[in-house]
């Protein structure tokens, strides 16, 4: 393996073929032009489909055999679900019980219930995963204990590779909260919804079959259409398509670290200060409990200067909608959702809208809608002196997070990392980050309870924060305080083996994860 | 030529080669299924595209020499203006100024105000049309004076030639009523608006490049994205899309003759006593003045019976909107739009629905949805004793109408011709159609001012009008009855020259339409 590394344009060493298949080294931002034609799947016939309409099948292993499972098929699902998901799990029950084998799973998130697929990995139902490995599953990555490489993708460039024919999909299973006996289908209303179904429209799209399994079955037309029936093979009931406790959070809290709160306060002070954040500016909001409190942050500077937001892009949660109640905000266009006042708010606000992850991050569009973001706020795992971000290794160097929208959002206008600058004593700022996910370049600023850092490409923040009394330091200040504090932290130790491809938004590799080393 | 005429599974000669490209000959009902993949158009990559989202070139013409627009190319439009379009006429002006020769048009349906492209047919800036033609573009087809063969679609064999690649767009051009500078579009508001732009879905998913021409330039973003920016290369302001009065109607007006409101009341009394319309039923209405007519009736029916029409599907009228607000009509699915009070009922009324050809139409998709309808009215030029239908040319040969979605209506539960027994004097039913556009088996029941006549096939239909009261003859009975008041009417003459091919819903070639032989 090792003869066939090169060095990519970010100085990180990467193979030139992965499991087999050639792949492109990172050649800088926007430098990677592709070339040929989008991917499309077999031509469909209704004369070979019920001419009622009716394509309701036994039960998910018979719309699996119909489908044609065997031996090295991709299988794709979403993750709207979340941590209550039974359907991606049940999927793999039946392969395994069939003795299929050497599976490629294609989600667009994994969470901790999707452990249960473990001894799938270990047996070799599943070859690998491509998709994002958090917590068991990715320690398991890390370990070096999956058959062939996992690879790691942005949400933006799943759709990429799923548009480009970088993955081509055997079959798709969506599970759907409410679905018709044609497989139109929405996330909308049912025991199990979920809001939104945007996760799975690129795979519906672009799959060779489709099975749609819902547990609330409805009469036809199952209306709005966020998948339409016209592409669906399949229909499958289950009683339960996941845990609702575990689907939905049902109330997205707030952080309620006096360090976070700092944070949180901090970033939206910057904002307004420079004028990241203005009358009409577009906005994209995380659901995590720094960015909750700067969403409730940005809502007050946007009422105390009679301002709106034009647009805010969900991960949706009650501190948007909220905002689209007052009129704070005009509109959200919503790709995930997070809290069940957001599901209503869906379903009632004509100014909520459902918006595809494929028209906001896909690289390879005509256009990026992630560039007209104004301002958007991000976490991390590791940033280093270049402003260089990892998201997807810790300190220790085990694989514990995916990529999500991550990479997409850094080409906003304004992109600030809002992060406590140790965690467990262990700082954040690092010489150079153990797995490169995102080019410095497109980082502009770090936002920690013991100071700013404006990237020095960044000369016109540089300027306009002069005289505001924000703690801005530069990145090494940063990097020496936490220091002073926690000490320097050991490097991690990796064996030469590859265990994940980590490919950036336009499908080249940027950088690859390696074993651990036992200690 | 005619040594490659082939009879096909309807027993008409067709070629096997139309402009140099093979085609299929119709193997019957359900019979052709296609091989192979969906085609493709090349990737983009938004690094080619402006970073700040704003696609507005200067004019028409820059943005078409951006496209490459060179000798040769197919160019698609939509008909959302209709009669009140400025755009394609716009566009094949820049070409012959530019020189530009053999283009292929292939607008989703014509009207008589292009009759100004027929001198860039004359000079061979449009080699030919495929698309509808009516009026004087198709009688010029019929003197056999278009460069090349011309190929009538009906509406969604046009997405299914595009999805397919029997049809591969070079250039598509979308005449927006509200549009942003990075492409986003719909139809809702502006002095042009036309509600939906559904037409414009395939083609601008497909084409390899999209202009989007908008008199309503509105600040990002255009919601909702009925067209998606992503697929959008350029965007061109112009004064007026076209003839507001033109475009939308203002008031559609049902029929006030007479035989027209007997023939619309026996329709839906038929339809009542048959129990083809039921509480939950799902229908399709047209904008013609039958059609019209026999909403009207239909609303009457469901109104006394306590009943709701499940699903509209629209062409919309405030026939349709009417029932929506009164509670008759669950949902409207809006392909098109017909007057201003529909326009209104989209922009109010969740349950109005905009909705693409595609997904109702496009054979070759899992499932077709016009099977979903009980109850479609149609009218035609010709229905013959087998009950085959022609749509297309009059009793005297000439090319005068499209398809439109005539025959994907065929699919229905119930397809019934709603039409007058003879015109000027000529009479509807003949022994064969001169153009065969849809197979007598999938047609059900044709209804006249003078009697009810029942496809033998459907023996159900027999039986349950039985001492209905209702007028029921055979459809010889008809033809009979109509011969002696009007006489036999002589068969037009044509010469071999083969001047235009019908597509059936599935690509393949039904019949052709024959030069008229000069009188």
């Amino acid at each position: 393996m090792k003869d066939k590394l090169v060095k990519n344009e970010a100085g990180r060493w990467v193979p030139l073929e992965i499991n087999g298949e050639p792949v492109i080294p990172y050649q800088g931002v926007g430098k990677y032009i592709p070339l040929g034609n989008k991917y499309a799947p077999p031509l469909p016939s209704c004369a070979l489909f019920p001419s009622d309409g009716n394509k309701v099948t036994t039960s998910l292993k018979d719309a699996l055999v119909k489908a044609g499972l065997c031996d090295g098929m991709t299988i794709s699902t979403h993750h709207h679900l979340r941590d209550g998901d039974f359907v991606a799990n049940r999927i793999f029950d039946i392969a395994h019980d069939m003795g299929i084998r050497n599976l490629r799973w294609f989600p667009s998130a994994s969470f901790p219930c999707h452990n249960h697929l473990i001894p799938y990995l270990e047996d070799g139902t599943i070859s690998h995963i491509e998709g994002s490995m958090n917590g068991p599953l990715g320690e398991f990555t890390s370990q070096g204990r999956m058959k062939k490489t996992a690879v790691l993708r942005s949400h933006g460039g799943r759709t990429q590779a799923i548009q480009d024919g970088e993955v081509k999909i055997d079959i798709a299973v969506v599970a759907a909260p409410a679905a018709d006996p044609f497989g139109n289908a929405n996330g909308l209303t049912g025991p199990s919804a979920t809001g939104v179904l945007s996760y799975a429209d690129m795979d519906v799209r672009y799959a060779t079959h489709v099975i749609v399994v819902t547990d609330n079955l409805v009469s036809f037309p199952c209306l709005p259409m966020q998948i339409e029936g016209n592409y669906v093979d399949s229909v499958v009931t289950v009683d339960k398509l996941g845990l609702p406790e575990k689907i939905i959070g049902g109330t997205t809290q707030i952080t309620r670290s006096p360090d976070r709160l700092i944070i949180a306060e901090m970033t939206a002070r910057f904002c307004e200060y420079t004028g990241i954040i203005y009358d009409g500016c577009v906005v994209q909001a995380g659901a995590g409990g720094i960015s909750l409190a700067i969403a409730e942050y940005m809502h007050q500077i946007m009422k105390r200067n009679g301002w709106k937001i034009r647009v805010g892009f969900g991960g949706t949660t009650r501190f948007m909608t909220g905002m689209l109640l007052d009129g704070t905000m005009e509109y959200i266009l919503d790709g995930q959702v997070f809290d069940t006042e957001s599901i209503r708010s869906l379903n009632e606000n004509r100014n909520h809208i459902p918006f595809t992850i494929n028209n906001i991050y896909n690289y390879h569009s005509k256009g990026n809608f992630a560039q007209f973001i104004d301002m958007v706020s991000l976490g991390a795992t590791e940033i280093d002196v270049h402003f260089n971000g990892n998201v997807v290794t810790h300190s220790d160097g085990l694989l514990l997070h995916g990529i999500g929208g991550w990479q997409n959002c850094l080409f906003a206008k304004n992109t600030i990392i809002a992060l406590p600058l140790f965690r467990d004593r262990i700082p954040v700022i690092v010489d150079e980050v153990t797995t490169l996910c995102g080019p410095g370049e497109l980082i502009d600023v770090i936002v920690t309870e013991r100071g700013i850092a404006i990237n020095p490409l960044r000369t016109d923040l540089l300027e306009k924060v002069k005289g505001s009394g924000l703690p801005v330091k530069t990145i090494h200040e940063l990097k020496e305080e936490a220091e002073a504090i926690c000490g320097k932290p050991d490097k991690p130790r990796f064996t030469d083996k590859i265990v994940a491809a980590i490919k950036w938004v336009d499908g080249t590799v940027i950088d690859v994860v390696r074993q651990v080393a036992d200690n």
